[in-house]
């Protein structure tokens, strides 16, 4: 049987009861390393809270290598560790279908993952549309196709949920040009430098899918003991100083409720600029549209 | 202190370890169960596992009595417990205002819910749009907001995640009339009656947000033991036999990627007519308006 077992978002103890039981007869239990990190767990800490040795899974060995990782996994119990829920990156679905395609068994054992806690900074999950990847730009290659996303969301007036770029073991071009196996440290995108991306491509662009005035909530540290939400514009959250990884940003929609506001202001060093940042955009989109609003959109 | 913890989907233990510990050492453990149902455990398996008496918490008490669950809560810890993961509904966000606005401590323990859940059918969580609800329609009670929001998701190429009803604990009009306090026996919406109202709407409404081609992907039972996928037309799922309770439906957009086809064939009990399904709505969207793919489009 291969175990797919979500890790949830921060600590050792984040996994489910039923998960950890799952760990613990397993006789391989491998640890996707390199699209997200438990932020306050280490490998050590998790093999002392398992009671059992955990081998890192790098991006080598889960795309080129699945197969090491599914060796007898038809004859033995496999565990294969994912921070967040199994199903948060496309690499898990790969291994899923390779473990499909040669008769091994699956169960997979779901958590928390930033797709749905995003909901603790108090904007509602059915007022998000797609969510985006923002990747670190070079000199040379900066790719924007999330630049479209954000605008069809913030054109239907729905929030947009921006994850930030990670890069774990990755080779400069030399060395990967020389074949040499030696990796840079690792490199997790804070909330300014995101901020400072999205701006720069809404100055090429000039397509208004949002402004350095649009109303954003800064996520840091999601789940962990060090969680901070900053509810601020795009162009005040470009300024801060976001601290330590992992974050993630939301770009609000101009749809935003009243009670998701109010929540939001506990948020906003600036309250009074923030909820007028809120009401701009409310008040523009109304002045475009004039839209009934019924007893039913209220209450959903 | 009070604790807001997720319960996940469906078994006792899906709990986290860092929740049972949580709801251990709480002098009072709330279980509210209105909103969602834990598919595999009763509120006696909670208690068995938990050791610790567990107080069914109804719309009424949260609602309207929400003092009585907070009360003494910021001297001792009391734990609030919601199937999924406690920012699913609005009403749990209300509780956690009001505890906040009352100087109460609060720490959210997250967890699986349909929201992120939802992947393991085998459509990528990006390509959502805004989720919706259906409820129950009656003869003079046919709420339709959806419509133009499945119709603003279909329009971009996004899937939209559909949330089915769940009555629990629903007094008749003539027994609320009369204060009578009787209730009817729980019905939760099943996949047919969901299409069944889906097509309903589409049939007054004609704006072509969907029809009875349209692919989509019923999600019964999520997380148990008798999770079950299947992916088919609308038109054909309005005739099925979902089976027991809970389900969610997923009618799919036209950005539909290769590899969530080739999962999703595994779920189709007429793979051949599926496919079609699929591609007539990438044609016919590739017809309007023709588009180059980019290396990063597929990559992301």
């Amino acid at each position: 049987m291969l175990y797919v077992i979500g890790l949830g978002l921060s600590y050792v103890d984040d996994i489910s009861v039923r998960g950890l039981k799952a760990v613990q007869k397993c006789a391989r239990v491998y640890l996707e390393a390199y699209t997200s990190i438990l932020m306050a767990a280490s490998k050590e800490d998790l093999e002392e809270f398992y009671g059992r040795e955990v081998i890192l899974a790098d991006r080598e060995l889960v795309e080129s290598g699945s197969d090491d990782i599914l060796e007898d996994a038809d004859k033995v119990d496999v565990a294969f560790l994912v921070v967040g829920d199994p199903f948060g990156a496309t690499t898990h679905t790969d291994l899923i279908i390779r473990a499909k395609s040669l008769g091994i068994p699956i169960n997979v054992i779901h958590n928390a993952s930033v797709m749905n806690a995003a909901g603790a900074c108090g904007l509602q999950l059915y007022n998000f549309g797609q969510t985006v990847s923002l990747v670190f730009f070079t000199d040379s290659w900066k790719p924007d196709s999330f630049y479209d996303r954000i605008k069809e969301n913030r054109d239907i007036g729905l929030h947009t949920l921006v994850l930030l770029d990670i890069k774990v073991k990755e080779q400069s071009f030399e060395n990967m040009a020389r074949g040499r196996k030696i990796y840079e440290p690792p490199r997790y995108m804070d909330i300014e430098t995101a901020a400072s991306q999205l701006l720069e491509i809404e100055e090429l662009r000039q397509e208004q899918a949002y402004t350095a005035d649009t109303p954003c909530v800064s996520i840091s540290r999601l789940g962990s003991p060090e969680q901070k939400f900053i509810a601020a514009t795009l162009g005040e959250l470009a300024e801060i100083e976001s601290g330590e990884p992992l974050h993630s940003l939301v770009i609000l929609g101009h749809r935003t409720h009243e009670m998701e506001l109010e929540y939001l202001l506990d948020f906003a060093p600036n309250k009074e600029a923030f909820q007028k940042a809120v009401e701009a955009e409310i008040n523009a989109e109304k002045a475009k549209h004039p839209v009934v609003v019924t007893e039913e959109d209220n209450n959903q």
